[in-house]
């Protein structure tokens, strides 16, 4: 490969002659070839807004020239926009403070800026990669910022939408599943009956809390460690720069973020980011318990619950018409299994930290990223691909309903507790229907039975 | 022992003739043979709560009389105050949705109002377990109410109180502290200086968060599934029921409990109770860094960091004056790791419901419970017996900060960049303080450095 | 409370005056107000066992007079006999190392000790707790020690005997069910039939690996830290002690212990619990699969799949006869929830040793042995009040067999695979049996449908 | 872009012109836009190595031609090599059997050996990707077999070399740090000395150890479903088939493959991979602790600990020498926080299997392969670019051991017990030395003291 001679406090680095970035991006290639997992896109955006405000910000406060700021601004522009993602090659595993990954996009920007000013590759001028880009920040700042800024984007952008749309389909749904009765069934086992609606409506409370769940959650996120700087005193960084670069990411990005209160908090924590993944591991329960119940609910097609269907969209077996497998229950479950790892590893990256630096972030950002991303598209996903298509299978339902012993209850008031009793144990004794029971115990007649065992009327509060 | 005989829809069941339970509870007894893990008291508390609101709710609903309301609350006042505690000799590891439980308090609150009305145990007469104490539910929304109830109470009344006097200490210390300057430490390397206070002013800022996201956490707590009954549908209550009974909660506890808008979420998802574990598990992460960087700087008394010090409270070791182990760290780092452990329990117990109920309720109740005592517990425990009594070492502090190369970076401006770095790296390597070398290569005078070379100046944001 | 005064070397402490613990025991109430959970009772014979064993060492070694042994030992038989527990109160949450179970174990045992010999509480005369009954160990090997004799013996005694009950009840079952062909389920879909023998037979090769493994998991338990003392150098102890003591230790108990080989490992890491609790952990994971299988196929009693009865053990539902909650799968699971927390707990405990020791002790042995403990009652309880009393529904096993369009694939061979999936897609749409259909279509008669429509020529491999 | 046409059961697929994949494989690529992970490629090779392995044993058991055979061999041997990586575009989150990834590898070996006979892609003719490729298997077989193939490979290829090389370095460390005498620490407190070499060995035992449960892990993960085709019970396979496949399996790869006796345990359970994964996660335990304490002891350079050097591989900091960020440290804790992290995904997801089928596999692969190359990749790169240059810092670990207090024990057989304490408390609140205290004190001469405190005899078994 053709390299050119990158030169930092170390001495001299080969760098690919075409590559964008520069020596310490080199370094960690050599240094750290672990895994193949790298930051994802929207840090590498997340990074790049940081770039963006903070050379806003600088400029304003006279720290740096308003033509360089404009270059910082256009290359960052770019960055954002994801024209130069193969240039951010660096694998998570690496310094815990991301500190390669932040030079890379320093390097990156210097490179970008230079080029349209006619300058080669590597001449760090007249935008220096430290002295402009990195302008007023310490890695231990700016790289946090990222994100926090990249997590509630995404959540914003992918997320919430996409637990909007699955919530708004189910309540769909619940509506138009209002009039069926079914059984309902707790600890597996038949039960007192309630709507389908009713059971969707339980779906749709848990994404309506998720949602407010993960409003409580950003709230933290939007707080920025940005103007910190190495340790969190703000060396080396204008006193009114913090504030400005928060509220030029805020009208960036269109979030409420605001600075720090605490910067030593900011820099040597990442509890934000913890308690976001507690949201997230939250609704990954939630999404959880409904992808079990529906593909319970769709078991059989004959051997199962089947009360439900659900679109066929792949063959399930090359030979049986009706084996609809539900894949879309078992990527969304499979998804949720990683979204609670992942919280694991969170938390224990988080508790890690010592005195003024969390050094766990690149392993923070890339998992709570990765819960964000999964989640988004998995709850895309199951919409379209399953929600979407859910219908009720009305003979099982009204089978299993009218079979049920259950209704047995109904019969209390007129038959007394005890006779309904042996009705119910006989029934179940001898395979019988409980109507079948009643009559030939000449406890009611057919009629009266009809009039009375009403599961309809069992569906609501119904106490005078 | 002496047995009395009684008798459920199974058959008879010998009881111990003195035990204050029935039939039920006896059963589990004998069925389930676990451990040794008990309910926690909150939770008997939690129970009796439900049981007082209800006989309140239903005597206003006039669905038991007035007499009978008044000895069922009479009974659930003294299980609330802990008075029958031991009539309560269940483990967690029964019948899921906790139906044993509740049984058990049914038929403790039975026989305590029926024995002061001169009815010997047993009677069931005329305060009738089910039909009276159990009144209008179900254990399928009581049970996770009290769970509800009981977690809410103890966060405010332990938890609470607990990280707020800690919080106060570390404020406390970070305001005498603040003129203390000390080195700085990222990565666990020697950086810039800050101060003392600025330092604990971190671990302040991470418990003020802490307490914002218990209110995030509480909120989700303070909705109530009572009322939704065996499914959800509220069969066997009386429509006004569930709102009169929460606002009964409510002012029993002076907590704004309320009634769950969709029961159906309420009784088959634990989804709040997860949510808070999160909190909760946040709340570990942060105390976890705290205690961790007070043990670390503590560290020596020698041959560590030992830039503070912390009280003795016990021998560390027979025979070496001043070996003062960092018990308090060690047991607070003992009770993180376990709510870190507790939150995956919780977190697969709450994503493991089916249809219209979870069925880990009393594992659930467990694990919330004891992350709650532990973290409240450990938190008094590490501000009485460390927090309060830290101490800063001044004369390691001092000695750090004046032997570190970082203050170097101060002579930048004066004899430029590139002899500041020479100055660093010839004393590194030769041994000997910036001072000396500076002086030494005739770069500035030992006056000119003192002027200059003054760690307290570069504690904040110092860029013109 | 009566108290006396004990002295330590911080000064005077009042202790109760009945209480066989001393000064640090004392000491550790004071300081350590956190939680209620208390180091189990194997672990406290664990303790007493290695005084045991060190007392017999030491004598024979000459270190202390054969009389002081004869003391030791007599009283560590009575603390090992569980004779004693009462006298140690303190809790998990305490110093890391277990420093203060360790005292307290040698203040108790010079207790019991001196009394026998007329002295009184806090005498430390004859039989001194330092000199004596800790001689030549340190907190920081005899209490990893105890965890490890503990842990092992318990695995020994209550877990793999009831995993071996379990494994027999399930291969009884699993032969008795061996003519009973049923439909297989595959991502809950019916899929081809295998036999209710067979399926119970994968339960059996889950124990049976899990058996395996538990060997592999005592294999790192035997290793024993005794003898590297305070930072594994053994200093202060002799040369064959370590050896010696560890012999004692296996005669003592009848399992295989030995020295290990590096005494720093087996002081600064638990690396062998945390991989026995990997084993317990995969152990959960198989019990999990187990318990849930059983509830689902026992799921009904009209509205589920019915294919198995499990025992009645107390009443479901006060009104509905044949409502079975499968209550014994239920405390399973929330034991294997608990022991799949339980495993993070320890990994992260076991994660954060530095240098010489790992300080987080005390949490790691109460969660093995919590889990251990849960795990082997948990197998004991499901077998006894579920796996020894299943029972197949065949009514319902062959309703869903020939009720499966899966056993359409036996007709290949004679009406070619465009047929027969005619004919399963028309059965299906049409709501028919296959049979029905094929004769309909004229494929088939009835008499070939029967003689080739076998599904127990379906159960094995099959293809020449 | 170009598209063909491809039929599967379902209906017409338009599917890339150039593409190897066909019909099921593009159905997969549209309904699961989940994420971004794919399959590693080692389990691509996997299943390249489990269809080579079939074909060769179809071929000897005379199911399918030998010319057949011959042309599957010869394309699987290029998707073993890697040729055909590209052609693998399914994510993770898709079927949880694995099938729509089983069927893209069927599909493109078959396009492969048809490409090459001169047919157009798509052709299915003469090698058919169902009857020919996938014969006598079902995805429930052959996906795990291939999960264990790749699994034990990776561990052997990658995993044990990187172990052995860092655990041989390690070794070689201890060696020559061994006549370095260090004060020892716990609690984090000086403690008796050790030497340098001693405090290495730990580390290399934990290694050792770590060696000894990844054998205990591969002898499950030998065990091979495959031969169980769809539900365990072999229908579709000749008997002969299992056997021999899992013969041919061990000696394409060299590793001791055996066919396991229970396949119904085979498909529904992947408990060994659950128990890999726990040997796993205790060797990241290990390496947590190794690396901790190697990042510590290198804290400083003048403000920490400071006992050995680590090799500078990047620039800590552009102004301060001697800033040695300890990365390599860094990279290994966050993949150690990972590993954690994946092992709860694994025990959750190897938990939820249900009947015949676990349909966790995806997930379960992904996680289980990306720990073992992040374990074995970390250790390489913290082999290669910290262990090999670690050296001790002579200075600090003299200076250390000498100011400790500690070595006042040696004292005590001439001086008496409470003489060495109270010199032991003079110097600590004096600070001073032992040796001008005890001399000031007259206690022992200088000559004396320096004959007697000599911290070299204090590491070892030293009592007569």
């Amino acid at each position: 490969m053709d390299m050119r001679i990158e030169h930092d406090t170390m001495g001299d680095v080969e760098v690919p002659s075409h590559a964008m970035w520069g020596a310490q991006t080199q370094r960690s290639l050599q240094n750290f070839k672990i895994g193949s997992e790298h930051l994802p896109r929207v840090l590498i955006s997340g990074m790049g807004l940081v770039k963006k405000a903070a050379a806003i910000t600088n400029a304003e406060l006279a720290q740096i020239p308003q033509n360089i700021a404009k270059s910082v601004i256009d290359a960052a522009d770019e960055v954002i926009a994801g024209q130069w993602d193969a240039q951010f090659p660096l694998v998570v595993w690496q310094t815990g403070s991301g500190t390669q990954s932040n030079m890379n996009c320093n390097e990156v920007i210097a490179n970008i800026a230079n080029q349209k000013l006619g300058q080669p590759l590597g001449a760090q001028y007249p935008v220096h990669p430290n002295d402009h880009v990195n302008r007023a920040q310490s890695t231990n700042d700016s790289f946090p910022t990222a994100i926090h800024v990249a997590t509630a984007l995404h959540i914003h952008e992918l997320l919430i939408p996409a637990v909007t749309r699955l919530r708004d389909t189910l309540h769909a749904k619940s509506e138009t599943f209002a009039p069926i009765v079914k059984i309902g069934r707790t600890h597996l086992q038949d039960a007192t009956p309630l709507t389908l609606g009713q059971e969707f409506s339980g779906y749709v409370s848990q994404l309506d809390h998720a949602l407010l769940r993960l409003e409580h959650a950003l709230n933290g996120l939007y707080e920025l460690p940005l103007g910190g700087t190495a340790v969190g005193t703000g060396l080396n960084a204008h006193p009114a720069y913090a504030e400005k670069a928060a509220q030029h990411l805020a009208t960036l990005t269109g979030l409420p973020f605001r600075t720090a209160e605490n910067k030593f908090e900011a820099l040597a924590a990442r509890d934000a980011v913890v308690f976001a993944s507690g949201a997230l591991k939250t609704l990954a329960v939630s999404l959880n318990k409904i992808a079990n119940d529906i593909r319970w609910l769709a078991s059989g097609p004959r051997c199962g619950f089947g009360e439900i269907r659900i679109p066929e969209n792949e063959p399930g077996s090359s030979i049986m018409p009706g084996k609809v497998n539900p894949t879309q229950s078992e990527a969304m479950t499979m998804v949720v299994a990683q979204v609670l790892g992942n919280d694991t590893t969170i938390s224990i990256a988080g508790a890690s930290g010592n005195f003024e630096l969390n050094v766990f972030m690149p392993v923070i950002a890339f998992n709570i990223l990765q819960s964000v991303r999964l989640l988004g598209d998995a709850c895309n996903s199951f919409n379209d691909h399953c929600a979407v298509g859910i219908e009720p299978n009305k003979d099982k339902i009204e089978y299993f309903l009218h079979n049920s012993l259950m209704l047995v209850t109904a019969l209390n008031p007129i038959i007394g507790y005890e006779n309904a009793a042996k009705v119910a144990k006989t029934a179940y004794k001898e395979g019988k229907t409980l109507k079948q029971v009643a009559v030939e115990l000449n406890l009611v007649t057919e009629e009266q039975f009809d009039a009375v065992v009403r599961p309809e009327n069992m569906v609501s509060a119904n106490v005078k």
